[in-house]
């Protein structure tokens, strides 16, 4: 038996990351909009011991997804609700699992943010995290001023002075700091509050944040993807990424370069949790499974599909959808990914209509068979390096969340791999992730040991 | 029995207005920090059939307060919960009550306030309200990359765009749009969601917004103030304005002033409801209303005081507290305000430590006395054309809500002056206010009609 336990988050956007969810019987097609919906699946993930359930989110609808109509279709990231909002009222139906949600550094401002996570982490008792993006969607820019995102380089620059704005501003308050003492009428300790004074070259800051006394400290602070200038954010702030690697190969690449980062920060291996994402459809039988799986594929609209293709092959709406694949056209950028996709459609002979299908359905790190089957596939990369956790992306929900619950957490519990209870009241107790000690109080004991 | 209810608001910041709230003893000193305080609190309201709950908000902390010291003993506007974060918890907790709070439109873009009213508004069942401001201290701009906070007409310039387009983003989605047919495989009407494609002086929004479906159409709008330019903007935009006249006299000049400028703008006369700040401090006879005043005037620390004359006299903790208010110094601007405070002083013969303890102690519109003298006092301007309700600010929390309710609350349901069950499901309904008619749905009403 792993005395290491894995680690696990419930991907909860929406009613799941299948495009077809929404025309599954089992799914309320208005789910997005429904907050008994969110309830529902943050209960099953909590009864589930999820450490916690997480949040994509942008700041526009999709704007790609051409050809005209196929966003019409695909009912994906269009009307929800915002979940940093939401978050709270999910904290008032649950007592465990945490609660973490994306948040844009590009389109917002430091001391918002800080505040609306620290408020969360009051009211959830101590459940908060931080999904920190920088956002990347031309839609999202021309929501905010812009008729474009901001440049790769300049997003990442805003990023990590963002952060550090950040966790300055949730340092305001030494802990003691907010005395409360009647007798003598002194609400607070001015020596323990802290402006922070911070100018830098994306903000001026001067703080204190009028938030304080945190039950974690502070939020624990997530990164999705990772990649390129990520990486080294990651390794300096990051207590958690959620990956995207397919193979356990690219996986065990990633996690011990990213892992392999801490040290020039300061930080220890355990310090920063990576957890991939794994899409499971789980059955009774391999063929329940599978039947799952193909229902959902027979109700994807051929539009949802060629628009799944249109950023390698762009329109083909004018083809035959049951013909051959034509040759891509356009920069040999473009052409270089959708190569890749040809061959693949040469290789099983797949028509213009069964490739879409296939992109579109199946998403990253799809396993598709008996509970057994997929824990198999989970403590292989457990056990072998490549990751401390997962991020499980249902194809539907409430579905692909029951099913995880009920199916596969026994079979984690019986090997030992996962909790049978939750072990700490906060998220980073949960996570095993080290206490937050305030800068200022930290500076006070090493004084104090000189 | 009048047929025309009361409207009630519960301004619910914090532990209360009284600036020695915190020193009181059934009052949680930490209660900002605190969601069962909060919980508690709009319950109670709640159950004394309040239209509303409602958060004032700064994004920073008082920093006007000298002399040095006395911020640190007034426990006032320093650590506490965000209210758009709040609110989201406590729809949870509450079925009936509206919930609304203050949110600046100098230190955020319109398209994240539109969204996250959108969510309160779904996650509540139709009962988000939003009160609009400019903010105005520098403090805050200091927190948001500014030295200073804009100056007045920008601000107002600025208000007035951002609440175009949010109203705007708000109308994204015509009813209807949203069609969920699983059948064809349509998920929405594109012939019914609408970009904004504002082009202004501060702003540039594309949209749509990625919310739909608002139980109420969209938020109630409010405004608190509402003086000089906002004026013209509440008689355009706010549904309820929270104003802060003391006499009926004023209330009535202001009543009839800004009701006078509805038609202007196509709007009727009960299209917005003007419910002045009332600060009742209730006993079952005088002398126990007096009492509890009294307590709290007691626990006033004379440093609190000292900061409340600081704006008009300066720094006067190098005096004797228990002589003489000293004459104003500084500008002529500040010296007349200062004049008509060292008047009174002069008149009740008041020390510094009196006059401190007296202007920092009473607030606005302070009630002191029985259930029936506070109904009297509300009845008559009620009745007499100076409001359509109140916005009652307690001294302490959760005390000064509970006594209302279980006093005052019963007093008003006697002469029937207020409901004695919520009328309607929304809090737009329950405050008697018009449908809202999204923008093109009217459009297409009409064009059907020609």
């Amino acid at each position: 038996m792993a005395t290491r336990k894995m680690r696990l988050g419930m991907s909860m956007r929406g009613i799941g990351y299948h495009p077809a969810a929404w025309r599954h019987p089992d799914v309320p097609a208005d789910g997005t909009l429904r907050i008994d919906h969110y309830v529902r699946n943050a209960q099953t993930a909590e009864r589930g011991l999820f450490d916690m359930i997480f949040f994509a989110d942008g700041i526009a609808i999709r704007e790609k997804d051409l050809p005209r109509g196929s966003l019409a279709r695909s009912g994906f990231e269009l009307a929800e609700m915002e979940p940093l909002t939401l978050l709270p009222a999910l904290a008032m139906v649950t007592k465990h699992v945490g609660l973490v949600t994306t948040a844009s550094t590009t389109y917002n401002e430091p001391y918002h943010l800080a505040r609306k996570f620290a408020t969360l982490d009051l009211i959830s008792h101590g459940r908060a995290g931080w999904n920190i993006v920088t956002s990347w969607s031309d839609a999202e820019g021309r929501n905010f001023n812009r008729d474009k995102h901001l440049d790769y380089d300049t997003r990442y620059e805003r990023a990590a002075e963002f952060v550090e704005v950040v966790k300055g501003l949730w340092d305001s308050w030494e802990p003691g700091a907010l005395v409360y003492d009647r007798e003598s009428g002194v609400f607070y300790d001015e020596s323990r509050m802290h402006e922070l004074n911070h100018v830098g070259k994306h903000f001026k800051v001067k703080g204190p944040l009028n938030v304080a006394e945190m039950p974690q400290g502070r939020p624990v602070l997530f990164q999705a993807g990772a990649a390129g200038q990520g990486r080294d954010i990651a390794a300096q702030h990051a207590e958690v990424i959620y990956a995207a690697q397919d193979t356990i190969g690219d996986a065990k690449t990633y996690y011990d370069d990213v892992k392999g980062r801490l040290a020039r920060h300061g930080r220890d291996w355990d310090d920063l949790k990576i957890m991939p994402a794994l899409r499971p459809v789980v059955g009774r039988t391999r063929a329940e499974a599978q039947a799952k799986f193909d229902e959902l594929q027979e109700l994807l609209d051929p539009m949802v599909g060629l628009a799944r293709l249109y950023n390698e092959f762009g329109d083909l709406s004018g083809f035959d959808l049951d013909g051959q694949v034509p040759e891509p056209q356009g920069e040999p950028q473009v052409r270089s990914g959708a190569e890749h996709i040809l061959a693949r459609a040469r290789r099983h002979n797949l028509t213009i209509r069964q490739l879409g299908r296939q992109l579109a359905g199946e998403g990253n790190s799809c396993v598709i068979g008996t509970a057994a089957d997929v824990v198999d596939r989970m403590e292989e990369w457990f056990t072998g390096g490549a990751c401390d956790g997962f991020n499980i992306t249902p194809n539907v929900l409430p579905g692909g969340c029951d099913d995880f619950v009920e199916l596969v957490t026994p079979e984690l519990q019986r090997r030992g791999l996962f909790r049978t209870a939750y072990e700490g009241r906060t998220l980073r107790e949960n996570l095993g992730l080290k206490p937050h000690v305030n800068r200022y109080e930290a500076a006070r004991r090493a004084a104090a040991a000189e």
